[in-house]
């Protein structure tokens, strides 16, 4: 008989702990019960386990999200696939303490509802049928979550409402932890095997209202749509599909969409699918791929394989951005399709085939994508010097649960269980916190037997044993009997087979980690707690004073002594700015836009932002430009600076001999913090940034676009 | 911000193990995989962290299950309770760091699959169609479990097939905790809220191949079935219900059926349902009622709730045996009835009233169970010196789950979490291991709206918002439309309401612990792992060569110096004994049944049992009496001892003047184990104890009787 000595010590620190009163435990209550959104919707107020931290620190985070993997998803895979006593390799291993050599290890539940909307419509898109595209609860409780909710519960630490990417309920932009990551100096990267602008990846990318909006064209896939035999705009609005809100597009002053976001968020290790979105055109008409290449980035485009493969460095000099897929990744397994109870089933089990189109037949699966990004993120200088936080996702358990496919599910769970097993075989677990776990549970149901209205699938595991799930949750349409009303289940409208649109579950679920803090998932928290494990791992900013405080090195200096165009840097604690700028007489002559939350200039993540003020400073007199960082209300002004050419004021041209060259350019640095940060509510005169007059009718699509603010 | 000390520590132990080689760590694999039922059905087999334990003792432990209670089920129920970020009191304080001051915690999941039960049929009773009425997966793994094969597992360490109580697949019975317990001098307790008999408290009580086997007369309810007026065995087969496998009952020649084997178990406490199967009648044409009260059991019946409250003491002496009602006990809240999609059932959720039935309306909930089971076991003599093992089942979270009735099991929920409260209340968790968990999980899952096929009901959180939940699992009848073939679910024929008997599901579930050894349940364990972390937090013996040592002590002596009646005592290793019993000539005159391995006498549980030979004792010549204990294999033999008036041998009687009186009686006690333990497989003549010639005819009845097999 073994004695697990970890186990031994555990019990020692607990007896202790129980003979020693002195170490103060404070909160010792559950969480209240009947909150509503009010008390829930403020960021870290859903944390079941606040304040309660160890003292250990973790170089490395590296977060596995199984899109969908409740515990029946994961009980599914692994009868399958390893047997019903058998063991996943990797994702077994981790919580385990018996398989972690004096390695911290935790397990437990966590809760993963959301919120509903707030009820201002004018936050939300509108479908073609003018209703709401966010969640339809305002002002109550969801507590089926949807991926985005959920994965900005656990990227910022805010509850927030179905379709929401890092916005709280009023939309307000909650920072992330790429961009918390990189504000404290780390290497930061991205994986999935969905489109990278889905919703558990779009977390760590960007802010946005809705989930849908891939791009700035939405969801147009960059293609000839009508025909026309030239690519342009046309095309996007013969797409006719994705929904923005249309003050969050760049062309109407807002941050963008997801996809430019990604480019100004500015992961070091950027690879998933969702290629053909980067065929969009930005606001100067270059494509997305072209935007980001211009920015520096490696881009590996859809199939580029061996692109892949030859990657060998990534930083924030060169990140890279392979999406080596036009949408989601062909999954491991050919799908199933689950059908009406059949005793046939029984007899005849249905056993899964690798999908050829798999990328893992090349030597692209999560797996050697959760590899490579490991060693780019190793031996990037951030990343060797402050280490890296890394989410891996396994997207499409989820997306082949929707369809009741549980080859699909399975498969996709095989390859997730890969990729821990390649991040086991490089990281060492004594710096490195790695977490497994879901965003929510789904829909398949391991069963004694074919139900007689839901569809079901009888698998054959690798134990001779037999599996039979059930799928039954459908809202509408089951048996592909033309009663499909969604309109989202496109291709799928074959009578003979089974239909349906599963739905996500709501019940608490599973996280597990190993590594340093990882025992901070033990028991029942909330997913928004799994912000504050990770973050407080890392030593990031968790509470809002400590994020304003990021703010507190910003600067704003022109790039030359023109004193036209200003580098916004170190608003480290803000994800969205705006700015302002008055002439001699006080009078605004630009500003940015602020009709919503995500109306103005997105912050380069841990980078420099520009702002091009040229066409507004125009004359030699004094100007006055105000840059107000929108989440820490921290504010750069510099006051009466000079004009292109003139000579007086903050950064004046200086001439003749005695010319210093250290005071070329007008600059500032942050004075005290506003009370209320809005710039711009009371301003005269508003101008829209816009330098593109997109051309698109708003009509049938769901991208539509404020008026004109001009006066 | 809080520092959580233990956290803390927990860490710092981490870093001391990470740099300590010196703390070996075998075992570090996961389970194997595809391991079929050749390789599980072995006493332990089917551990995923066998050997690995910690050092911490328990004095007490007590074991809540809620029946079918999965994370749906506890989400189901802490969302309509509590609100969706609300707490149970009780069972979301269990295996909490934050919330135990520097108590040992645990949470983790564990598997629960079941096994096929051998090929060997006739080990299986059969239904009137003929049907086996054990598992039909003879030889494969069954991925759903019951409750008798789940409860068997974590009450003896060994994985079963469905249908089971406490016998392996091949029918040998196994030591379950009650026994070890009883064995190492503990205060043992059993508290349900379902019949006594019913799967999950039967694994406490008895070793059945059939979990239906409640009574030697099945599940007879003890009444006038035949309306003649009188109260006898005929109306046992009017009644035509239940299932005993033949040789299993005593009239055959076996151990009894699950209510007599737990008057032999005597627990000192019992509470529960299940009071009218004590009104069969036993092989002496007594009630059960009567049996137990002749034993010296303080019996409180259906209704009895003023003799509930007023026990004060429960020991070997006067074991408590309370059956506050006839079957299983009232719900807490009256039931909700599944319905098809309806989109009135969002504009009006449902709210749970509270059932007039309710027990606890009178001071008799499951809380009011525990809290005095606690008491009466901490202030039994073995409890105070020894300790107490509890297990405490909170039914019919799985029986409402069943029946698609949302309030009916959240309000069992709610019992079982005030019953953990009230157990938090009495115990000191620096002793007491309290572990929370589940037998299986079940069919409720909370989805985004209304399935089209399933039923669903929609209920008003605490919080206001609402949880809709979908019921679609059943394999038969779902919309009480006379479609119901099953059978088996009398009374609810009405078209107008849901029907439907809805499935277990094989998702893995959580386990959670506070308390000494609590750590144990970190991870992914599978269900037989809790048997070993309960017993080694006893100290009780979990390899089967520790148990068998249980029995090293045995011993037979005659009851006086007529050597004819023998008590037999020390077979604590061992659940069944046989005999055999030889005349001078050594021919065998009288053994025990060899039919099956549930043939054979119960052992009365660290008592004494009592053998009756004087009807085949009568010569006063010599007798050789071999006793088996037939799992540990363990033999008492005496050797010739003297018949009633005998002056020769053993035990011989004395006469004269100096007659000694230390010798009255035959008596011996345990030789070398025999390696084949099987007694009475060669006898010449075999003769059944039958004491009672019951008249049933095995005809319609699923009881069948033995032939004889009288030479």
């Amino acid at each position: 008989m073994e004695v697990n000595t970890r186990k031994a010590l555990k019990g020692t620190v607990a007896a202790i702990l129980a003979s020693a009163t002195l170490f103060g435990f404070a909160g010792l209550a559950n969480a209240a019960d009947g909150q509503g959104v009010e008390q829930l919707k403020e960021h870290g107020a859903a944390q079941r386990i606040a304040g309660v931290y160890g003292n250990a620190k973790a170089k490395n985070v590296i977060l596995f999200i199984g899109d969908g993997m409740g515990d029946s998803e994961i009980t599914v895979a692994r009868n399958y696939l390893h047997g019903v006593n058998g063991s996943f390799d990797g994702l077994d291993k981790i919580g385990q303490p018996n398989l972690n050599k004096g390695v911290e290890t935790g397990t437990g539940q966590y809760t993963t509802f959301s919120l509903g909307n707030s009820s201002n419509d004018s936050l939300m898109a509108k479908d073609k049928n003018g209703q709401l595209t966010g969640s339809k609860t305002a002002g109550v409780i969801t507590p089926v979550t949807d991926s985005s909710a959920s994965g900005s519960s656990w990227a910022t630490g805010t509850k927030t409402y179905n379709n929401a990417v890092d916005v709280d309920v009023e939309g307000n932009p909650q920072l992330n932890l790429i961009e918390l990551a990189k504000a404290a100096g780390k290497a930061t990267g991205n994986v999935t095997t969905a489109e990278i602008q889905d919703a558990t990846p779009a977390v760590l990318e960007s802010h946005s209202s809705e989930r849908a909006c891939y791009g700035p064209q939405g969801k147009w896939d960059g293609t000839d749509k009508n025909g026309d035999g030239v690519v342009d705009l046309k095309d996007a609005e013969a797409a006719g599909i994705g929904s923005c809100l249309a003050p969050q597009l760049k062309a109407n002053g807002g941050i963008g969409s997801i996809s430019e976001q990604l480019i100004d968020t500015r992961a070091d290790v950027t690879i998933g699918g969702g290629a053909k979105y980067f065929n969009q055109l930005d606001q100067s008409g270059k494509t997305l791929w072209q935007a980001a290449a211009d920015q520096g980035f490696q881009t590996v485009k859809s199939g580029e394989v061996d692109g892949f493969k030859a990657l060998s460095e990534a930083n924030q000099d060169k990140p890279v951005l392979a999406l080596l897929g036009d949408g989601n990744l062909p999954t491991e397994f050919n799908p199933s399709v689950a059908t009406k109870q059949d005793p046939a089933k029984d007899a005849n089990p249905t056993e899964c085939t690798v999908n050829e189109k798999w990328l893992g037949n090349k030597g692209a699966s999560l797996a050697d994508f959760t590899d490579k990004a490991i060693d780019l993120l190793q031996n990037n200088k951030n990343g060797k010097d402050n280490g890296f936080f890394l989410q891996v996702e396994g997207a499409s358990i989820d997306k082949q649960d929707h369809n009741a496919n549980a080859c699909g599910q399975i498969g996709e769970t095989d390859d997730l269980d890969k990729a821990i097993s390649a991040a086991l075989n490089k990281v060492d677990l004594s710096d490195t916190l790695i977490i497994v776990t879901a965003d929510h549970a789904h829909t398949s149901q391991i069963v004694e037997s074919q139900p007689i209205y839901a569809l079901s699938t009888v698998l054959k595991n690798r134990d001779g044993s037999k599996t039979t799930i059930s799928y039954g949750t459908s809202e509408e349409d089951l048996y592909g009997n033309g009663q499909d009303t969604s309109g989202d289940v496109e291709g799928k409208a074959d009578p003979s087979k089974a239909q349906g649109n599963m739905s996500h579950t709501g019940t608490q679920l599973r996280i597990a980690a190993s590594g340093p803090g990882a025992s901070r998932v033990d028991g029942l928290t909330d997913q928004t707690d799994n912000f504050y494990t990770i973050a407080h791992a890392l030593g990031l900013a968790t509470e809002k004073a400590d994020q304003d405080k990021l703010s507190d090195g910003a600067s704003v200096t022109a790039k030359d002594n023109k004193n036209q165009v200003f580098d916004i840097a170190g608003f480290n604690g803000d994800a969205v700015l705006r700015y302002e700028l008055k002439d001699k007489d006080g009078k605004v002559v630009s500003a940015s836009d602020a009709t919503t939350p995500l109306s103005g200039l997105r912050v380069k993540t841990a980078g420099v932002t520009t702002i091009d003020l040229s066409k507004f400073i125009t004359s030699d007199a004094k100007y006055s430009l105000t840059v107000t960082g929108q989440q820490s209300g921290k504010t750069v002004e510099i006051k009466d600076f000079a004009g292109p050419n003139g000579t007086e004021g903050n950064g004046a041209a200086q001439v003749g001999p005695n010319a210093s060259s250290d005071k070329p350019v007008a600059s500032g640095k942050v004075n005290a913090p506003k009370q209320n940060g809005v710039l711009g509510k009371t301003g005269a005169t508003v101008l829209g940034v816009a330098l593109l007059a997109m051309a698109l009718v708003a009509g049938g699509l769901a991208i539509k676009f404020a008026k004109s603010r001009n006066a």
